[in-house]
């Protein structure tokens, strides 16, 4: 296994108004190892209990890609189903732990989102983009599918474009494409523009009712109760495909590249 | 308490083809209080049973906002926990009269809408707006939130634009966002021009089969049959957080204004 | 009764990469009778079944309309509740067919969809179409209404395009707004452009793995294992509603023209 699986970082700041800001990064496009995966997970988590913290805000580093997905060298490295229902749970406990935390959390996407990348973007309540932050659901390419990911995505999209995202698995969707189905809430032409905004609205929601903003979280997530488990079958259904020959040869063939 | 919540009117008016017209109306920006929410949803529910009756439009009165949400003179009267849900519960009976009413409902948005005023408009089975036909879910910023108003504008927006508005409380949305986003079948560009189309399919669905017409309306309201009880269970929620230091606090500090 | 009701056609074409060309026509606007409506419906399931399938192409004859909807010569024959329910089963059939089939359908929409017509753009899995593709739900114009096509439209589109095309029966919607609501995937200027397109992803899709696509195929059509019984129950009220007086007399109207 490369060293890719053992890199990138998870920062969390939290600010006098109660901001915290959370980083994640991996100097390969920010493809997340299921290390960082969980590390991002237990971050949010702590952030959702930490009475000092009244917002969030989930971001990425660098100022290319948001996110590519789930780290391939880890992918690649999947030789049986334990393992593989493993590496598919990273992004489900992101997803579970956006879903869980009592804060609302703003996303802030600068860039290309890519499979688990465009599952972050969905699961964060309130998510800002610029017209950069394309998108793509790029898991059929590989023998594989957006199944994790998949609810969460419909949730805030809609089926029509869960299943667009999920079947033209080779296609970039641009942001207006994206804001207009409801992933993005608004897209800017600069990443300056951007984080005005972001600071102009975590700066409004830290100054809120927290009680209040508690039970607005509660209401937007009515009806995912099951997603612990919904998610652990889907990254099963994942983990038994990525052992197909189609997904073994199709691996091979990026490996000899 | 002032004397606003003793203000307002509800009026109907049925014509010789079955097109009832119903209006309410506030001096204060179209702001209803609870004595006139109550008269418009049994309104609303007599017209439905009124065999005279083949189509309703509603509409408010004046050329400005359309509605500004529940009375403010009304909410910063509330002292106990009784007398707030019976206040939030007023848009409540509002929208369960629209959605149990058989016979089809078109909208007239000539203006700003705020609040419950968003939950009339999604109430109605087919509405039409004007470009000043603004929108905003403004409950976040006293220290409650759009728990009532909020499955109505699910059912009608999704949850990415219901979520989206109810998180950026300050925020106007146009009305072309909220057509692009399910609230408003077209919008036009002045009231006569709207009243015109709105004369055109009324009079179309007054002739057209009350059966059909009845049956169209039970399938568009699958799903929403435990509404009586959800709705009050969310004017509990809003009746809670209006008592919070929170919202005490944000109240007294309007009052001074 | 007269002959329209014994024409059409329906034909299967599988080529070397997999990918089976399902094409229906109609001498009347590709309007369907009961009889092309089932050999249509069979014909989707046996490709599904056929391992020589990797894919799915659903098109229509011609280059004018897409599917006028059901056949008129077969409505007005109708005497009894008994065939009303067959009658009105027929793309019941079809969007059941679409949905059971395990591999995944593109549609083709060269031109105008009416009533089951959008049905069928509904029960597809990723839709292409022409700038020429506009739809209508016309069912309430005689009287009855869209409620077998509806559950399929609503999952597709949302409640609120569906809503909208069923109460505004007489007016046709453009395919832009079609692809804003999610019918659509993308909207072509020509039709020699939108078969380039469906060539490449067809042919991508071919190569993809089977087993992926199964199961997307799965995801995709979760919360729809009711719809044999859901989809008979709504011809039901069809079949219902057109012996009443009203729609009678819509169709002797027409009868005379």
């Amino acid at each position: 296994m490369s060293e890719a699986v053992n890199q990138g970082h998870v920062e969390m700041h939290v600010d006098e108004f109660g901001i915290a800001t959370i980083e994640f990064g991996h100097p390969m496009s920010n493809s997340l190892p299921g290390k960082i995966l969980r590390k991002l997970a237990e971050t949010i988590t702590d952030a959702g209990k930490d009475s000092a913290v009244k917002v969030i805000v989930l971001k990425s580093a660098g100022d290319k890609a948001f996110c590519a997905g789930a780290s391939f060298d880890e992918l690649i490295s999947i030789q049986d189903l334990e393992t593989g229902k493993v590496f598919f749970s990273g992004f489900a406990q992101v997803i579970n732990a956006c879903r869980k935390c009592p804060k609302l959390i703003i996303g802030r996407v600068q860039g290309k989102a890519v499979g688990g990348g465009v599952g972050i973007a969905s699961a964060v309540d309130y998510c800002y983009a610029t017209r950069f932050a394309e998108v793509k659901l790029s898991e059929l390419a590989v023998g594989i599918g957006p199944f994790v990911v998949g609810p969460a995505v419909e949730r805030k999209m809609g089926l029509s474009a869960m299943s667009q995202l999920a079947i033209n698995a080779t296609e970039w969707r641009t942001a207006e494409w994206a804001m207009q189905n409801g992933l993005y809430a608004d897209v800017f032409d600069s990443e300056h523009e951007m984080d005005e905004e972001i600071t102009r609205l975590a700066t409004v929601l830290a100054k809120s009712s927290p009680e209040a903003m508690a039970e607005l979280k509660k209401i937007f997530w009515i009806g995912t109760e099951n997603w612990d488990q919904l998610l652990a079958e889907r990254a099963g259904i994942s983990g038994t495909l990525v052992l197909s020959d189609f997904t073994v040869n199709a691996i091979n063939s990026f490996k000899k590249k």
